[in-house]
């Protein structure tokens, strides 16, 4: 059987403070690549928004402040090492970060950068949770839908370094629409960074389940879909808000092959057989030989939930 | 916070042999059906193809022989004895069979019946595994796109004893469009019986993995669609074909809230609250406020893999 190997590393950051400046972010994550490099890594992923504190969790006003914490160039002067240490190890990178286009419009944004430096793909983040209106009486927010405009670029697959990698981001990993969209794409593996606080109050499940419906996620994603899917969490505390961490990979088994052990700036490696999936699309994740798609339209049709349809000799 | 509790019940049976008759089984369903009741169950989910052995391992050619291990009428007098207990104990239940229909179809069927013996649900399995060409070097068989046309009443949703029921069948759970059809009609329950031996010659994932990946799929499908999910297999051996078992409630926070202890005839209880499943649905897993539907037409437009779709910028 063959062996396709490929050094995986999923970065682990323990939280970025509102004080903190980008260029020391920067210096951060290049020190963290080169750890990984050191690992083995040809890829490696760092969280969604990380070149800033998650500023979903303040109310903002002023739209200068809101934009303070975008970025309007790609690379910048600031994020420039991060592009020059890719190209001098030979490794690519996942980074999520805020965009603010030329023409005005904001999103929740990842890039893919090969091992020579040059972005081979770009996601802007399409399932945005939380909410859009000051709800003050939080101890914090979740304002995603009030920073970010829906992603325009649909959910894609991109040529890097010899795979087809597909992109996503943090709540996307509970939508299995997303992970189907990409393996249709012949995704063979799927990024994803991610921001989860422990609690968002008011909002989503109870905390003790925080941690497993995360791996949850990422496993099924992996398995239903026969990819290997690396999602890079930040962790430990920012501006007082535990986030979860749990940054892992998943196989195409939807085993789990390595995950965090801290919940600090860690970098999780696996040595990954990109061929293992091969055995699961032949068979149990056949596509074309079991996939039945006239059979879900409604997934299509409706966005929310409705009544039931009718079936022949009930419902009608 | 309001309550709606329900005695929810799955019921493992552990093997059916090739000499078992109708009549014996029935009596081992009815059986079980009792202990349920006494343990408090409103529902029992028996398993799929629960009536015989599993016949899809076997390669027959003579169609009265694949005809034997069909139903042609439901309740026959052979099964009638399921329909009495039930309204006599005011409990209804989920039973996978093999359905003839009077025009000639075959289909691997599952019925609902309420708490008065009424057929309140029926569903066909759409998602069809294994093959249809006769693999004689193989240990033994997985035929049922063989024997089994592709079910032809999509995906239902029933009203049942005052609650909203979806069904699937089996290797339906693995595939995550059937969860999610299921929950857009507004289903709190889905039910769910299957026949999952240990280990499929040349066809399927890792005889290791075929527990985590069963349980994974009711858990990710319960989580992600804000429903419960009770899961009944067979386990044991059949015919010397060993059957995994596991046999669980999935809660609508993804955790296993029961499940089999043993690889026997099991009853496997939960009170589950019903109403649980709405602070999902509120929240997180509020469809109408986060589905984007416009970005998922790739799940419809094809049915295996193929290229990445042009993403401005990039693949084009």
């Amino acid at each position: 059987m063959s062996k396709r190997t490929f050094g995986l590393c999923v970065v682990q950051v323990g939280g970025i403070q509102p004080e903190d400046s980008r260029a020391e972010v920067v210096q951060r994550l290049v020190s963290l690549m080169r750890s990984a490099h050191a690992r083995g890594a040809d890829l490696v992923v760092f969280p969604e928004l990380t070149l800033t504190t998650f500023m979903s969790r303040y109310w903002f006003d002023d739209q200068e402040t809101i934009d303070s914490y975008f970025e309007t160039e790609m690379p910048s002067a600031e994020t420039a090492p991060l592009f020059e240490t890719a190209a001098e190890l030979g490794v690519g990178f996942y980074l999520g970060y805020a965009e603010l286009t030329s023409d005005g419009h904001h999103y929740n944004t990842s890039i893919l950068v090969d091992d020579t430096g040059r972005i081979t793909g770009k996601y802007r983040k399409i399932h945005l949770p939380g909410h859009s209106d000051n709800k003050s009486e939080l101890a914090y927010q979740h304002l995603e839908k009030k920073y970010f405009e829906v992603g325009d670029l649909g959910f894609g697959v991109f040529e890097s370094q010899g795979l087809k990698i597909g992109m996503a981001l943090c709540n996307d990993r509970r939508w299995p629409e997303v992970y189907r969209a990409l393996s249709l794409q012949g995704a063979e593996l799927v990024l994803l960074g991610y921001n989860t606080p422990m609690d968002v109050p008011g909002w989503q499940e109870e905390p003790h389940t925080k941690m497993e419906s995360h791996l949850l996620s990422i496993r099924a994603g992996a398995y239903q879909n026969a990819v290997w899917v690396a999602a890079a969490g930040k962790s430990n505390t920012e501006d007082g808000v535990y986030m979860i961490g749990g940054s892992a990979i998943a196989s195409p088994s939807g085993e789990i092959v390595a995950r965090a052990q801290s919940d600090e700036d860690e970098v999780v490696f696996a040595s990954i057989d990109l061929d293992y999936a091969q055995s699961f699309r032949d068979s149990v994740f056949d596509f074309s030989a079991h996939r039945r798609p006239e059979h879900y339209s409604i997934i299509i049709d409706r966005i929310g939930r409705g009544e039931p349809l009718p079936v022949p000799g009930f419902n009608s």
